[in-house]
């Protein structure tokens, strides 16, 4: 399968189709911040735990048999393991999945219980790319990739194709950039249906890869970022997501642990949904006041509730 | 308006109609505990945080303009106050609401958020009915019970109305006791749907009044109970929901504040949504094993979500 190339609003629309059986419409609920009105997309509610469920099952489900019979092998810091676990369950094929060692032990444990085999590593010392590759050489697996493959960048806009339209009044979308295919995927099918919204890709401050690589027009990486959000400390943006971004995003928003802890208590108190610190990142951006004034309907995608308690 | 006399099924129908523009058909999410189905029906995502809109709204809205413009008054520990107050705005009436001074100050600032004026008094010490006649006697006012009408009974119902309409193979429904409108509602129109389905009700250890009523046949009255779920804390059964139940329901089944503590936890961590204590008590009666076993697909409902963090 062809791992580059370009992504598509109609591929979006495809992935829709194909990821019905297993990937649930998730509720889509709303509150009023600063006068605005605010749609929360809740995909911390959706089957694993998060969006990851999206891009994976779109991959896995465009397997032929065959393929299917060599397994899957996939990389994570947790959410896209556990879609990836749940997805090949559906489909009967068996999947390893490649884990750090720190990753939140209740990731680690939803992950095995979806039936899936889990070779932890240390992200620190060793290389994961290089682990999952050993394992694919072994098996002639398939590697399901987080973000960098045009069938997973276009699973994940199937949330936003969801949200607008149960909510076609946007004025702007607000998710959150880890390598970027959520963010992608959204943007894409957004603006195609409607081509006046305005994106934003909101960061930690301290993984801001996306930041300083759309603002140098080139990828640049950055070391392991310190930050509680777990799902966001990728260290340089996707190659398939990165020319779709630089063209459709409006800007991207950077927050402080302390305004990601402000959200989740804000989703919990007035939302009443819990969503871990990557997955309340994009509603960290409007509470703080980064999305610019004058919008009166906001998208929101809570990406994530897979929260060690 | 006639505040005894019977309730339907077909009132809990005409209810659904009724509160469309108001209340919100709330998600049903589901997760598995101990090999059973196990679906949720999220009130605690209702608005104003509980259930206890579908009952006001109800009531509210079948007011003449007349008996609108005298305004509300209503008695409440917390979230039937919020579902007066939001159903009153809807339709332009004034709401005077009386509330514990130990009620949950997070229910009490939203209740005067959504424009009602609170009068706050001792629990202990006054007799909230008697402050509310008062009130009622100088402007000639509509006092909106929290349970005790056939039209807040009937709304109440609409919320099972809805779990069995997306969960049609229920083998037993779980709700939680407080006065007995909502499980006394949604046992009359679960029954009505599906006379082999189970209903089964929840009350705190120290709040065990319809235990002990259903027992003696006859309404009992206890101390004011000492537990966390706060709107939990009615010491007698209602008398319109209590011949319902009396007929309906299989069995009462008591829940400690730890398994109730528990239960908000399993709702948070697995279904990853904020549940009050009340809220979370039909679920302690499935998660504690309480309910009995042989059920394959069990609804619960999730009643409230309005907890001070």
């Amino acid at each position: 399968m062809n791992s580059s190339g370009a992504v598509t609003a109609a591929m979006v629309r495809e992935a829709a189709t194909r990821i019905l059986p297993l990937a649930k419409r998730t509720p889509v609920l709303e509150a009023e911040i600063d006068g605005v009105r605010v749609f929360f997309k809740c995909e911390n509610l959706q089957r694993g735990g998060s969006f990851k469920i999206r891009g994976a099952s779109n991959l896995i489900f465009s397997l032929t048999p065959e393929e299917l019979g060599r397994g899957i092998v996939a990389f994570s810091s947790g959410n896209h393991a556990q879609g990836v676990a749940l997805a090949a369950r559906h489909v009967g094929a068996k999947a390893t999945i490649v884990m750090p060692s720190d990753a939140p032990q209740s990731k680690v444990a939803a992950t095995r219980a979806y039936g899936a085999t889990i070779v932890l590593y240390d992200r620190m010392r060793e290389n994961r790319e290089e682990i999952a590759c050993r394992l694919l050489g072994d098996t002639g697996a398939t590697l399901v990739p987080p973000f960098d493959h045009p069938l997973i960048v276009a699973g994940q806009g199937t949330a936003a194709l969801e949200l607008l339209d149960e909510a076609p009044e946007l004025e702007a979308l607000v998710t959150c950039l880890g390598g970027g295919g959520l963010t992608a995927g959204c943007a894409l099918i957004a603006k195609d249906i409607n081509p006046a919204i305005r994106v934003f890709g909101v960061e930690p401050e301290t993984g801001n890869d996306w930041f300083l690589s759309l603002q140098k027009g080139e990828r640049v990486e950055i070391p392991p970022p310190p930050t509680i959000a777990d799902g966001l400390r990728t260290v340089v943006p996707g190659k398939v997501p990165f020319p779709i971004l630089q063209e459709l995003l409006e800007q991207v928003l950077l927050v402080t642990d302390d305004e990601l802890r402000t959200a989740m208590r804000f989703l919990m108190g007035t939302v009443k949904v819990v969503a871990e610190p990557s997955g309340a990142a994009a509603t960290a951006g409007v509470l703080s006041g980064k999305v610019p004034a004058g919008f009166r309907q906001i998208g929101v995608i809570i990406s994530g509730g897979n929260l060690d308690l």
